[in-house]
């Protein structure tokens, strides 16, 4: 019995260091270290010792966790935008869907152009034209009718190159940084040229952002009682448009606090990643360079889409790091 | 040594037992339950009966964490807004400090008002009034140059009455309430008419209510190279007004969710109220009401600040929950 009792008064220790060793190796097992996805190179290595040197409670280049906020471009920097941008193509299928009410458009441009499929006309409409679509489709419903529309769309319309739902487009590389961000405890923003209303509805199931971290372009709203019910109402009206210089206005004004890291991949990025770098202390800008005509597009000066030139030039000086999406990424999608 | 043996067999179980005895017990004389500046009645209730409604996971009233959005107006809500608005009390001290650069405000209104401390001609002046008042000592400077100045004057601004920091004149029940949801899994957000820089450098301290999720009253402002460096400049033209219909819109825009709860005190706090309880499903509109002359202060149709008419009169139809100041709240001040 002496033997027996010895045994059960070890026994206790024996499970923890049985469990303890079964948890280390699942967790080596499960958990290979941060972005996965990435090469592991110098840009990797780059943005793990940007978050260690921010994080460590020791470091010189400490922020609290309040402070860690970290803005993020949509369209060409956490999905793709080729053919052309994506919510431009869920315009081009509204007016389609809305042309039977509408007899006057089969004889006015744009609108003609979009009913012909006449890529090269809508693009020679150009600014006024893209103003006039997206305001002829997105106004006048209410905020909630808006959301469904995009949700419907969203489930229903396919990639013309891949045949993938569009929020499948996503980079999965950035998927992980995202999380790897949260998990060092940063808020993560959406700030994009995109409308804001065309992202919120999909934002927190695809890239884990919710409605109020993100900032974008939006027209003009309205509150009113219709049938007994407040409602909000969307109006013909351009009411800001979050682009260059707009992106640091908007960033001041939905979140109020300077990022420390700023991620885009276009000229359009160029003000938020200086207004972000020009802040005091440890500061990262990251432009994701579309190198990859395989996996995904390869374009930059020319583009008419995500055109990067005057930020690609300006980075070296400024210390922006340049991700080269073909040799920095082992994967692009997820569905790879 | 058998005898030893056993006890020691037995002591890992013993302090556990004491321990958690301990816990209990500190439990219940650290913690008395959620709201304890309330009173036992009605009102707390009602509170408590909602978020357990919409919290607990069998519940038909449930709500996901991610909706659980709460908004809260400032003035009068959270803090004090007498003998007039605290930020009307920052302009007029930001008036006589810059009045020395301004030899022309010596005899100009409502300027000159201001540096006779003629209260009554400043009131006269009306909205128009103040609005070139909160121009002039508002615009011209960046947002960091502006963060400063809040801070400086709430460092050693005094409450006329009570002598306090205008920060220490926040409400001790509506701080619990905060912590009380947060526990819970709401997000909490500040929608007031006040100007949204005026909060922010603020709210995070006093309230726990970060920078992002304050919605408020604003001007226009500038992406600008300032030698060398991107700064954010305050403009002198009104961008917008987060006030009675501007608050659902303000909501819409920043939040992108309707509230489940919001809590006000007065008729600009009328649709946001509205709009929050058409929602679908569990709603909470809360309004308090000044009746506490002694603790505080007893107002509500006939004043200029925080005037509550028609939204008093719209709550017993709407089942708008009026918290009684004088009779709901055990205490006002945190300092008291």
């Amino acid at each position: 019995m002496q033997h027996n009792n010895r045994f059960f008064r070890w026994l206790p220790g024996l499970i923890i260091i049985l469990l303890l060793s079964a948890c280390t190796a699942h967790w080596t097992y499960t958990y290979p270290g941060p972005l996965p996805s990435w090469e592991d190179g110098a840009a990797k290595q780059q943005i793990i010792e940007f978050v260690n040197s921010v994080t460590a409670p020791n470091s010189t280049d400490y922020v609290p966790p309040s402070e860690r906020i970290a803005t993020f471009d949509n369209d060409g920097t956490l999905w793709s935008e080729k053919p052309t941008y994506f919510q431009l193509l869920f315009i081009l299928d509204r007016v389609k869907s809305m042309a039977a009410d509408h007899p006057e458009w089969q004889s006015r441009q744009p609108f003609q152009a979009v009913l012909d499929n006449d890529i090269e006309s809508i693009k020679a409409a150009g600014a006024h034209g893209m103003l006039e679509l997206a305001m002829a489709t997105h106004a006048g419903s209410t905020t909630d009718e808006f959301e469904l529309m995009v949700k419907d769309w969203l489930a229903t319309a396919r990639h013309p190159r891949t045949g993938q739902p569009y929020t499948s487009m996503v980079y999965q590389p950035m998927l992980e940084l995202l999380d790897y961000l949260r998990a060092n405890e940063f808020r993560v923003f959406i700030v994009s040229g995109a409308g804001i209303e065309f992202m919120r509805p999909w934002t927190e199931s695809v890239y884990g952002v919710p409605p109020e971290q993100v900032v974008g372009s939006s027209i003009e709203t309205r509150y009113e009682v219709r049938d007994g019910k407040g409602v909000i109402v969307r109006m013909p009206e351009l009411h800001f448009i979050d682009d260059k210089d707009g992106k640091p206005v908007g960033i001041n004004r939905f979140i109020g606090r300077r990022p420390i890291l700023a991620v885009g991949n276009s000229d359009g990025d160029f003000q938020m990643l200086q207004w972000t770098t020009h802040g005091e202390g440890r500061r990262l800008g990251i432009l994701i360079h579309h190198t990859d005509a395989e996996r995904e597009w390869a374009y930059d000066r020319q583009s008419t889409e995500g055109r990067l030139d005057k930020a690609l030039d300006a980075a070296p000086e400024n210390g922006w790091l340049v991700i080269d999406m073909a040799k920095d990424w082992r994967a692009v999608y997820p569905f790879e």
